[in-house]
């Protein structure tokens, strides 16, 4: 698959920063690749149909990116047309009271969906190694001294080692995750946020603080960099994909998407034996009352209201 | 503490099956241990009040043994008397569909308890660690074949892990886990499945089917013994308590509770300087507002139905 290049391998370090923000270096034409895109969501709607009835695996895929990067949006468009029945997505905004008073995995493992569901995380636990590190909130927690005595290195350290385990887990209870980093440039960063003000039904997601963001690139990216490398596994791996032009960051996560569902091997369950065995008897029933139907003396019968008559006879 | 004794120690192959099922080796009083349990019993009531407001930590009390052995008595006498609004029991049965279309510690992780809050597992993830292996129920999970392709030693002990694993993670995080076997022998066991036939209010409480349990006593134990010896751990200790006599267990989960809220060191939190400085003159306005009461005027003022007039005229 064409994303494949994009995931970040284990164990060895590789600077994210300068990793491409466009397809430039892959040397693609705008219109073979939105042709491609359309394709590949068709696909994509018949194999979460499938992989909805098979249930055997659950997926969970992440989306994380710096401020106005167009996590929403590639959200919006990749899984757009799938049935939103086996397809959730959760928005992890700063933590409540409530998860604050929890671990922080709390609010992350009640959202880890049904086998068969895809669960999608706008923002996710990710945020509690990034934010939390970049923005040194986790010095302000309400928590015993034996875990806020750490340096800043050994308890982050520990969230890695925490979340590495949390995921191996749910690999090891049947699930999947894919997380993707959607890496854009300042300049992009900025364009985006300029367009929050010039149109307005993109007004209501603008606040002037925003600004901030573009100041903190770096140290976040820095961020990114670190958590990004100390938690790419081979079952849960990280993709930093090319987010500048939008068009083929959403391809290349369908083409993630694809290669992940297919590496289920999703199936339609067969019946049992004994329920297959009741199949020509139920066809015969069904379509003796469907032959009635349709040669309109069932209509008849089921015009008669009897019930009703009776019942206001009785009043 | 009293209780220290029967810890099982971290990777070191204790027999379980023999250690004691009463309180003989340990040359004991009934009174006196009766009399001891009624006062650690006011002094958990206090500690507890005080550990609520700290909120630093959070307490988690898991409560096994082979069936009608005694769990839910021992929940019923040592957590009564406690604040129920921070102390809540989980009683974890065989799981729904819906916890069955998820990983087994789904259902755990959201009992996991706000800081400041005890919560009591009557049953709880060991059950999918005891019950599915002994009952071989994990190989009709409805998983992929990655996962149901192991042999059963792989199988779990890739969940010894994965529990441990969970509670190091509660640990790092402000939680405490304590867990507690209730070790009972086999003639007790069978006295206790009597007693519900005997008393009409413990009937509710037998099937027929119960009688079965006494064949499981020594599968069940067996299992148990390997995965205590492989789940206790120095920050979340196994403790196998002898379970025959219950007045001596209940004093035994007692002393473990004061040891484990005593080792948080719990603090009413002190106010802020800021609000400290308020309380003088907000002690002057409600002084004031007392002794208008206590004059008896206020109590003219308040009999005013003055809002209730006013909406009388508008009709």
């Amino acid at each position: 698959m064409k994303a494949d290049k994009y995931i970040i391998p284990e164990n060895k370090k590789t600077d994210i920063r300068k990793l491409p923000v466009n397809s430039k270096e892959d040397n693609v034409e705008k219109e073979d690749i939105i042709a491609k895109y359309e394709a590949n969501k068709q696909e994509l709607i018949a194999l979460q149909d499938k992989f909805y009835a098979d249930g055997r695996e659950g997926l969970i895929v992440v989306i994380q990116a710096l401020d106005a990067s167009g996590k929403d949006s590639a959200i919006k468009y990749v899984f757009s047309g799938m049935n939103p029945m086996g397809v959730k997505v959760h928005y992890y905004k700063a933590p409540t009271s409530e998860e604050l008073a929890h671990d922080y995995l709390w609010r992350i493992h009640q959202n880890i969906p049904r086998r068969g569901e895809i669960a999608v995380f706008n923002r996710s636990h990710y945020e509690d190694l990034v934010t939390v590190q970049a923005e040194e909130i986790w010095k302000g927690y309400h928590m015993s001294d034996r875990v806020l005595d750490d340096t800043r290195k050994k308890f982050f350290e520990k969230r890695y080692e925490q979340v590495n385990n949390f995921e191996e887990y749910l690999y090891e209870n049947s699930y999947r995750m894919v997380k993707i980093f959607l890496h854009v440039s300042k300049e992009e960063q900025t364009g985006q946020l300029l367009e929050r003000i010039e149109l307005p039904e993109k007004n209501w997601k603008f606040r002037a603080d925003d600004l901030k963001v573009r100041d903190k690139y770096d140290a976040y990216l820095k961020c990114f960099n670190d958590v990004i490398n100390k938690t790419s596994t081979k079952h849960s791996p990280w993709y930093v994909l090319p987010g500048d032009q939008r068009w083929y960051t959403r391809y290349l996560i369908t083409e993630i998407l694809l290669h992940e569902l297919n590496d289920c091997k999703p199936e339609y369950p067969a019946l049992p034996d004994e329920e297959a065995a009741k199949l020509p008897e139920c066809r015969r029933i069904l379509s003796e009352a469907m032959a009635e139907y349709e040669s309109g003396k069932s209509e008849k019968k089921s015009d008669e209201p009897k019930k009703k008559s009776k019942k206001k006879s009785k009043k």
